[in-house]
């Protein structure tokens, strides 16, 4: 199997000033064509040590891709360093020249020398046209001859903004792979199970692990106090690998039956949306803690607008009543972070946003803001239609930000489960 | 100077089923105390890999830093591995047993073999107590004896659940590196710029970048359309590193002053929620295509209930008739996705939400949902208060989620630069 580093370039990932997204999206792409990403190295804007991560990676990996360190300013060395490494000398391409001039003539800016100086490569490189902006992708095929005979090695430098990455790993990286290295045949099943901890399903599936063949692997993924359980298959033979992985999915998914929530992988916002556009059937939100995050996930996926019709957010207690319509004297007495309250928020939402199925949330979060009687993570979740509303109370006990996305996953669980039965 | 390396174990990393948030916050946090983070390195669940990037790194750097690959299922198997490195041997740490038992009596489950696993330690590591999980903390100082005489290297292995790793590393790692190493200050400045390329921005502040002394950097980091300058300054003298920071610092604000938007290092969420409660006023959304989007933003700061009220997500258009008045005839006739829209937008969210400023979206995000007079990226924005509204149309030519992106931190930008003159 064909084996892959990945290698970013840029301080900004070392100071921790970026969090490193691309390197998850290439290394899924990669592996839906069968080549397994071995490691994944980032080094900052420094010459020796660009140079040393090139040398390193060459002895673990056939398939070293670069991202970062091409911008137009100082800091950026990668292009003159590739171009030693490789012992070529800058030339400038036409393409990439042709390019630069194209999209400041369209974002009719002034095109400048530095945006100029974006067209030079190295010429021991084949030219990868970025659509999306002005650095060019490069794509570097030394030939090397090992005491082994003749090893194939590439080398790919892209740009470190995502979109123009994508861009060119979809347009040439990942179609050019396959014919260039014996690629295995690589198949997921993946599912999520709820209300069960890592070590308990650990127990439960051990007969089950032990017996898979080496070529069958399986990885517990937790997320946001679910566990996913993947099985992954490797071989030659596709149809093969398939089959067996389809087979050993089915008995998993009995062992673990009864704390399934999906069998396919993907986030619960858009199983929701798949369950509501089969019913004909619309949602709505009114959050209070949550702020909207609930809303934004659901309208994250791209069509949402066939069943998601909108939100209040009501974190003050005033538009909790005047557009919620929850009582001042529950608000009063009981207090916002009640069961009363959010069962309220769930009516409210239903009559005021004339939608099928309705999800509320109130609680604290924190840092701040917590009493002895309701401490800091205590959130109240309702989820209902016009016949029925259930609740459920969280007591959470991290930060804010986790606090706020286990009650937004948890509370889209209780919606998924409430659209199934109601 | 210190250097470290981030070592990250998990098949999950290197299939993308995961993005490597750890990291970043490790870094920004090493960075303050002045640790420079050398090289970060991902690999998989494998027992040569995760020993070669043990033996790798030990030669990059003084602090090796492991996450992940310490949860009680078979596919990881590092607590073992780092045992045989360091030439131990497997013992029952009291204290991550106590810990277990802790956990487990909390939470009302029942405690199995497999959980009680995770007290076990090798004999050669310091128990780093993890008070948010099971899985301990273990830092390995063995003596090395080098050419050069004796040197000092630690190596600390973390859980990879990022509020455990937290835990340990405010807990211990960072209290205690300061003691073990000559670390140097470290000194960071940063402002953010609108509406100028990174080109453009490099050519205005070339002389000042030429002439700034070789222990102060400038970094330039793109960010949604707008770019952060950064200076970082290092040294033994912390007045003194400040001091000329600080001094450069002013000197590169007037140079770029009609392009600043903040000298401030936060995200502009923060800086809206600080100038609203200086001025004591409140603000609200009315969000078509952000569904929500920029309402969470705003809460995701504590105490933000201080001065946001709430927001009406009016995906449908009915939505928008019923709760934010926007007139049947304008949708009918220009359509959602219009200046008139916005505008009645921003009215309606003033006058139920009974906020002193709003800030209303709407536009089509991607991928479908475009035509020939609308294509897909088309988003009007509008900021006001009762007195004055203004809008704004961009033109997006991404994929959904980077468009919502831009669209959320172009409408924030505006709504802070309202507040400032309104």
């Amino acid at each position: 199997m064909a084996a892959a580093s990945i290698i970013t370039i840029g301080d900004e990932l070392l100071i921790g000033q970026t969090i490193d997204t691309n390197s998850a999206w290439m290394a899924q792409e990669l592996n839906k064509i069968g080549v397994w990403v071995k490691r994944r190295v980032a080094v900052g804007d420094v010459w020796e040590e660009i140079w040393n991560a090139l040398d390193e990676e060459s002895k673990h990996s056939e398939i070293i891709l670069i991202t970062g360190g091409l911008g137009p300013t100082a800091d950026d060395i990668t292009k003159p360093l590739l171009c030693e490494y490789f012992g070529g000398k800058m030339i400038v391409s036409d393409v990439a020249l042709q390019n630069v001039k194209d999209i400041f003539t369209k974002l009719n800016r002034p095109i400048i020398e530095r945006n100029l100086k974006q067209a030079e490569v190295p010429d021991v490189c084949t030219v990868l046209n970025n659509k999306r902006g002005t650095a060019p992708g490069m794509w570097f095929e030394p030939h090397l001859t090992s005491p082994k005979g003749e090893e194939k090695r590439i080398y790919v430098s892209m740009p470190g903004v995502p979109h123009e990455m994508k861009g060119i790993m979809l347009d040439y990286v990942l179609p050019q792979l396959p014919s260039l290295f014996n690629l295995p045949a690589v198949y997921h099943q993946t599912l999520l199970t709820a209300g069960v901890g890592e070590s308990f399903l650990a127990d439960m599936i051990k007969d089950f692990e032990e017996a898979l063949p080496a070529y069958i692997k399986l990885a517990y993924l937790p997320n946001y106090g679910m566990v996913r359980l993947r099985l992954t298959g490797r071989g030659d033979d596709k149809a093969a690998v398939e089959k067996v992985v389809d087979e050993r999915f089915a008995e998993l998914k009995l062992l673990v039956k009864e704390f399934m929530v999906t069998d396919v992988d993907e986030p619960i916002e858009m199983t929701i949306g798949k369950i509501l556009r089969s019913l004909n059937k619309t949602m709505g939100t009114a959050e209070s803690c949550t702020g909207g995050a609930i809303a934004s996930l659901i309208t994250s996926i791209a069509g949402s607008s066939d069943y998601f019709k909108g939100s209040i957010v009501s974190y003050a207690n005033e538009v909790k009543e005047n557009l919620l319509s929850v009582s001042h004297d529950t608000l009063m007495t009981v207090g916002a972070v009640s069961e009363e309250t959010v069962t309220q928020m769930v009516k409210g939402a239903l009559a005021q946003l004339k939608v099928d199925y309705a999800v509320a949330t109130s609680g604290i979060l924190g840092p701040g803001g917590g009493t002895a009687e309701k401490p800091v993570g205590i959130v109240w979740v309702a989820v209902g239609n016009k016949d029925k509303i259930v609740t459920q109370k969280f007591q959470w006990r991290f930060d804010r930000a986790r606090n706020t996305d286990l009650t937004v996953q948890n509370a889209l669980n209780m919606l998924r489960k409430f659209i199934l039965i109601n």
